[in-house]
């Protein structure tokens, strides 16, 4: 690729390195105990992980047992700080963009990826793909952001009338290209309704089995009083289907 | 009952009895043609409409060739507009609470519902009903009002930061009854979002497999213009299910 990745552009490295979910892994994820909670037993499992970051899920998966667990990214800088850390032989990292993703045929138990498919221009190629690299009730599991969050052509909450906070939605049904400041400057993401994202995944050959809006518990919220927000706008998107 | 149905009011019945599709039928609802495109074909097959109202789908169905069609609604006058209207053998009206139905066990082929569950307290306790009432591969084939439009605590379009419309969304995950004024005052609905709808068919059995969130075709927002406010914010969301 001519083009950098977003997460090898310098800007965006920087600060998405010193998020809490870059700094300390799964557990400073709020949503992560719901994703977790959405798999399978893993312990003798082939998993890919599509857009695997710093590799956190990939050593997880290989601590709970998993047999094989190769981790996906397009992002040069993340995979060598992956790769740096504590090896497991049962992890693999490989360096690829998942618009042109091939992988072999039913080869693997569980396909799983946090916060990257919202990325993805061509969703309904890499879901046949994931598709076909599944073993016979193989599963899909991931995190997207929610289309209400990517919907607005000007996200960010703003005040209603009656004063109370309200997220500016519109554009829900127009899909396609974002382009927000999160992070860096001038981020792309790809818009698409629950609508489409569920049907992508049917018309595939999934069978959809699992749809959590994610918002935060009590305690989340009583701990990082900002979460509240969550229960006015949904960030986050999870879904579990089967092959 | 004691408290007479919403539809039984007569401010809510005067003003809903003044509606395009109360007016003239199932044509006049923008969302049909996509709802129509998401049942299986009807001839010889047993239906049960919840939430039936004028009748306009019962006598459809009844012209298509189902066999049987039981159009169920708790109010009154509805019914007794629909029974005024020119009568077909297969098609049988009754009076009922949706809260409180009781349905034979594998009787219908079809369970079809037109913009009522939003009305319901128990949902999970209605589509347990359902799906005991379905026969093996029977289908549900439901619209309901989206929960993008029934989430805010005041709902109405605002004007954004940059002058654009929005829907000021949010409590989308504070789920439960919302009171507003839609054609009267004080109109009780129950807001749920997307993933409980989901969830719940789910959990009760049903194989979810036609997800959409209504958005007009570029043909509707040539004649009728105020509708492309649905492409900024969907208000129905149709589902079909398996048993």
């Amino acid at each position: 690729m001519t083009v950098p990745s977003l997460y090898d552009r310098p800007d965006f490295f920087a600060a998405y390195s010193r998020l809490p979910r870059s700094l300390h892994g799964l557990d400073a994820a709020p949503e992560w105990p719901v994703l977790r909670g959405m798999l399978p037993d893993l312990r003798g499992r082939r998993i890919v992980d599509l857009g695997c970051g710093f590799g956190w899920f990939c050593r997880w998966a290989a601590a709970q047992g998993a047999a094989r667990v190769l981790g996906l990214d397009v992002s040069e800088r993340m995979l060598a700080r992956a790769a740096a850390d504590a090896a497991d032989p049962a992890v693999e990292y490989r360096q690829c963009d998942l618009e042109a993703l091939v992988l072999p045929e039913g080869a693997f138990d569980l396909a799983y990826s946090s916060l990257a498919l919202h990325y993805i221009v061509d969703l309904d190629r890499l879901a046949g793909v994931i598709h076909r690299a599944l073993a016979p009730n193989g599963r899909l599991v991931f995190s997207i952001e929610h289309p209400i969050h990517t919907a607005p052509i000007r996200p960010g909450w703003i005040e209603g009338e009656d004063g109370r906070r309200v997220w500016p939605l519109n554009s829900y049904s127009v899909e396609g290209r974002r382009v927000t400041d999160w992070l860096a400057a001038d981020v792309a993401k790809y818009h698409r309704t629950l609508g489409t994202i569920l049907t992508l995944l049917l018309r595939t050959g999934f069978h959809v089995s699992q749809v959590v809006e994610f918002c935060p518990t009590e305690a989340q919220i009583a701990a990082r009083p900002e979460m509240e927000e969550e229960r006015d706008k949904p960030t986050f998107l999870l879904v579990g289907a089967s092959r």
